[in-house]
């Protein structure tokens, strides 16, 4: 086979960057390891930053998340001493939109479908070939047969694990890494969520989140040990430990049902630089993971596809052969702002084992600046709904 | 003897009280250990927040600060990228004033001694009693000769060594402590200085300031391990280390002179709750140390002189029995917000022995949003010229 791009990986990264690419001309084969059965039965992130929004609605892929996505215009915080909120319009024009990666990946499948795009599923033993001269290539199996894709650049979008990011030579690669003593137990439930809006709960017991899916799907998490294990927490003991950790307002109407999906995800910072090799670009969560806090893992996947949609484009439509010079520093710089944000947030709501009276003041302060000043406040919302490009 | 309030300590806070107080009629009397020369010889910060700056003016020792201060309306922030002002007009309409601290001292002996207050220096062996009761008093030798006085109450301004801490219970007191394993080593010298306002500069040798009293005397300091020994840097060494640390363009013309004083000041942060005692108040270093970076220590002990004056006042003069009570949240909650500022300067500045290249990134990203967001800029600059009462 042969193509212009190759992109590995079906999750929502590779499948945004196919569909915008096919859309401006440029052909694509994506190669998936799993089943798409399995890749949209992932239970993951579900709010979007704007830029993200308009970056779907770009890809023709947007109809759907505009009807039934929950467009929102500020968080709360909860603290020892009640709960405040953020208001984005305080910092700057921008929303967020509640929508789950699921609907979104299905929207993209569907999208891709639609403009008769080359997918391949349940692509065994996918490998990566000659990236650093002019003629790579992927190879893979399907159904047992050895397979071979020609092309001209490649763009790994295979998450944490996937083949790409260790095609780049370890002597070249600089990881960055940082992880945190503590998990997030996540509960999904078809039941109304606790607020219109997200609250975030700053706990002497631990954090915890009340976010939610649509009008009738609430996900909540609680902070957890980094040693706790799922299948020592019943939902009794879930929904009573959320409840303790909850504003008592808001505690007291919560809604509980049936858990749909229960999981502990460990929290950590990962960033690997530079995210171009010769022809490979690694995009999204091959390449950086932050902790969900601040909700940056989708948004910023979505941002690298960005900046690589606009240096293919550049490159292989209009011959600005330095357009894909750039793509690494400039997702690199946007990366970092949302790493030193996702540790923000992560570091002023969680309790760390190690925390002392005075970090914990300081949690206490930080908390009272962000209700008292509004320019903390604005920083916060620009951060929240996503820093510029 | 016998007065309504009993001061202890002659630096800046208990001179300030002092000099407001016996302004609103109220009868003090202050007492020091050390002599008055030795309290104006110690060189400590210089740069004052404009509540500080009115505060001086409201005692009736504004003038001399008034004609002979630097106002300054920002202050520049270098990294390895360049340099970066932080423009206080973009945060507040607030300035601070350049002034040395020995400078502000003179002004209020001055001051106390044009009034006629009483200030009794070279006390020895100070002590408090009965401040948990209706007749507390303070004891010391003055001479050779034990003196006594009686008071109303007693505002404990004599330094984190002073008795006035320790004479609350150990039980009662809550301290909170974060010391930073470096410290700051600084030369004064009487030299042109190297920029017009503060240069803060973050390098990967470690943090150094370019500061000045005066425009004829500069005050520099860079970050030194906490094993360094003053003895072991000549002034050579020092200039040497500091031009490498400062901008190019700022280290090319650093005027170069002797140095007047040179020491290491060891970097903590440190509060110890309640700051009241029954009819004891702590003011000032008394109750909390800060690190440096920021210049928040004389600022705070202005800060709880105005709580604590306007407290007495509405007390003694007016009968309303509460003000008193809240004297030590009130201040606390401003201490507190001074705090984090200087832990959040300290954090984004230095060097630390054990930061990781994922902390060194999260500097970076933190220096970039101040250089790039107006609102992150406006947070700083609030901080920086005086949270609000």
């Amino acid at each position: 086979m042969k193509t212009q791009v190759a992109i590995i990986g079906g999750g929502p990264a590779g499948l945004l960057l196919s569909q915008l690419l096919n859309r401006a001309g440029i052909a694509t084969i994506l190669v998936e390891k799993h089943s798409r059965a399995h890749v949209l039965a992932r239970i993951r992130a579900g709010v979007l930053e704007q830029s993200t929004v308009e970056l779907m609605r770009e890809a023709g892929a947007g109809a759907r998340m505009d009807r039934e996505g929950l467009p929102h215009d500020g968080c709360n915080l909860s603290t020892a001493h009640g709960m405040f909120r953020v208001d984005f319009s305080e910092g700057c024009n921008a929303q967020v939109m509640v929508y789950g990666q699921t609907e979104l990946t299905k929207d993209l499948y569907d999208a891709q479908d639609a403009i008769g795009a080359t997918i391949i599923d349940e692509a065994e033993d996918v490998a990566l070939h000659g990236v650093d001269g002019d003629a790579p290539s992927v190879t893979f199996r399907k159904n047992g047969a050895p397979q071979r894709i020609d092309c001209d650049y490649i763009a790994g979008c295979d998450g944490f694990h996937g083949a790409s990011r260790p095609t780049i030579p370890a002597g070249v690669r600089h990881e960055f890494e940082k992880v945190y003593p503590f998990g997030w137990l996540g509960l999904l439930s078809p039941t109304r969520p606790a607020a219109k809006e997200l609250i975030y709960a700053n706990h002497p017991r631990g954090f915890a989140l009340a976010s939610m899916r649509s009008h009738s799907l609430s996900r909540y998490y609680i902070q957890v040990p980094s040693s706790a294990r799922v299948e020592d927490w019943s939902d009794e003991d879930f929904w009573g430990e959320l409840k303790r950790r909850l504003p008592a307002s808001v505690a007291a109407t919560l809604e509980i049902g049936p858990s749909i999906e229960k999981s502990i995800a460990p929290l950590r910072s990962f960033v690997s630089e530079p995210m171009r090799w010769g022809r490979l670009f690694i995009v999204g969560d091959a390449a950086h993971i932050v902790p969900p806090t601040g909700a940056k893992g989708l948004n910023l996947a979505a941002s690298d596809v960005r900046y690589l949609y606009e240096a293919l484009t550049a490159t292989i439509l209009n011959g600005d052969v330095q357009a894909l010079d750039h793509y690494s520093d400039r997702a690199l710089t946007r990366i970092w702002g949302a790493m030193r944000f996702s540790w923000w947030m992560t570091s002023l709501l969680h309790r760390f084992p190690d925390q002392s009276d005075f970090d914990q003041k300081i949690q206490e302060s930080e908390l009272h600046q962000l209700e008292t000043l509004q320019s903390a406040r604005a920083t916060m919302a620009i951060n929240y709904t996503g820093l510029p490009y």
